[in-house]
């Protein structure tokens, strides 16, 4: 239906979910909502590339399990992350016996994976399929900025990278959240080049994804009881604010959160524009959403996860950065059963 | 049907493809069924990365153009490549006006988005869909090894990174080669850590992926025409060919090619075991092994895309190499129709 939409008619369950987060997550204004919260960010590895793999393999695995099933019985699984190569979940299959589909959708991954998860399921061509993604303060910042040893100044539009995974199960059948729509996202870059904002450089994605999704089903704002964005951070998240006001006449602002946004408390924990990285949107989706979702308090929402699709080659190369959004439209009525 | 296999009921076809090499691939074996030969590698771009995504950007408008197509036809983009944070596949998908799905399966990449490609064609979602990777020997040799003023010498069992692009278009209606299954790869590691050597790293993957298909779908190697794997090289070709023989009592070798094996000549190249990257299994799939097809000279094939999954970080911290391998079968009968 419509340019960038299609409509699930099989309406594939998210029959469990898993967030795992480090310390830092654990004291924001979100912590009630993880599954676990870890003491140690290196998770007892030695490194923190090993620390934010397995922290997904955490997910993971916990995620099975609360389903009562086993690596066998999963078709899929769908998952990527920040890491050159995407190393994080690259180890992760490794020690998994389930058929891998590597992404890469910089921090729109979390939508990006539950998107074709889903389409498996309702495509006919899985029962079960796993969605996926991580990322880790550390392993990011060491290699997309300065080595933390550095102790560089942080701007007031930068986002701090989130250390955490998300995992959500697909299947076909029993009393869950649905996934119903999918909107998918085209490349948008408006010439942001400022790798300190890259709320910004998101933010025309984001706007270009959820306008197109209310074109293509006809819905209006009010027929949603949320709309998630994934780590626009403050900036990027008034920025989409205006510009779906602005320029598509969509005032989502009653209804709209951004996990970039949320995940932090920046007087208390100075973490700027906010929360950033694939993680941000998969353990606010799979813990805050997700949950409430099951607690019926919101019928249908949308996870709009948001990736900036730049490395630092493109950047030391005088390229812009392009920006993507994937938008999972998801629908729950506990009292209607 | 099967552990790891789906068969395609509405068989999506491959309704054009386009290969662009550079001038080395050029001048190799399979040179008659290149559509476009470079004479520049750099394609009049200043930097590698940037004459990557060039090409990347011309075999995906070639195809569109040969099927007579416009952006906003094609419903999906599945694409990635090896570069950091898959900027070549990202930045081309900024100028395109199509939904993007970025894909990281290092050089697994072209089976992986021709199979993701053709699910969503297949399950109802895409009328058309374009599956395309890329990769470029300098952008990649420096990334991954060394800069390429350093002169170092080469191992004989190091394989030479592939300066291409290949792209497929898929659609539903037409007389052309058809997807018929699907044999999705679990990630395999046989703890070999050689960078110089990743023909043997992925060979493992190739033979599970392989054996399995056959197991899947109670076919026998006669009633294919042609196995083509995407880069072992002449070393992992040799392991694929005695591991499918030793463990599966499979005997794939009167039917057994490889695209790095394939695309250069040693003797007069210098190539070592042969042709590597993501492009390589691209080129070869897209040139070579499509034309015959639609010449009639085979009727039933599978192209196995292998993937090694490690980055110069997980390799510096002492981790082994996984490699991933995704398996299409494509039939076309010309003489049945």
């Amino acid at each position: 239906m419509g340019e960038q939409t299609v409509k699930l008619e099989k309406k594939p369950k998210i029959i469990a979910t898993t967030s795992v987060v480090g310390p830092k997550e654990g004291q924001g204004p979100l912590k009630d909502y993880f599954d676990i919260i870890l003491k140690d960010d290196k998770n007892g590895q030695d490194s923190y590339e090993k620390a934010e793999s397995s922290i997904m393999d955490l997910a993971i695995k916990e995620t099975i399990k609360k389903a009562g099933l086993q690596d066998k019985d999963i078709n899929y699984l769908f998952a990527g992350d920040l890491l050159n190569q995407t190393i994080s979940s690259n180890y992760v299959a490794r020690g998994l016996d389930i058929p891998f589909f590597g992404l890469y959708g910089a921090c729109s991954t979390m939508s990006e994976s539950l998107s074709l998860a889903a389409m498996t399921l309702d495509g006919g061509f899985a029962d079960y399929a796993l969605a996926c993604t991580s990322s880790h303060f550390s392993s990011a910042e060491r290699q997309y900025r300065y080595p933390l040893e550095f102790g560089s100044q942080r701007a007031k539009t930068a986002q701090w990278t989130v250390t955490g995974s998300g995992c959500m199960l697909l299947g076909l059948n029993g009393d869950y959240p649905e996934v119903t729509y999918i909107t998918t996202g085209k490349v948008k870059d408006y010439g942001i080049n400022d790798a300190n904002n890259m709320g910004a450089a998101m933010a025309p994605a984001a706007v270009s994804t959820i306008s197109q999704h209310f074109k293509d089903t006809g819905f209006k704002v009010e027929d949603y009881d949320l709309i998630m964005s994934g780590d626009l951070g403050k900036v990027g998240k008034s920025i989409t604010e205006e510009m779906l006001l602005e320029e598509y006449d969509l005032d989502i602002r009653s209804i709209y959160m951004d996990g970039g946004d949320s995940i932090f408390d920046d007087s208390e924990q100075k973490t700027e524009s906010g929360g950033s990285g694939c993680g941000c949107s998969a353990v606010v989706g799979c813990g805050y959403v997700y949950k409430k979702m099951r607690e019926g308090k919101f019928k249908r929402i949308m996870i709009v996860s948001t990736g900036a699709l730049m490395s630092p080659t493109s950047s030391y190369q005088g390229e812009t950065i392009p920006g993507i959004a994937h938008a999972v439209t998801i629908e729950y009525n506990k009292e209607g059963r």
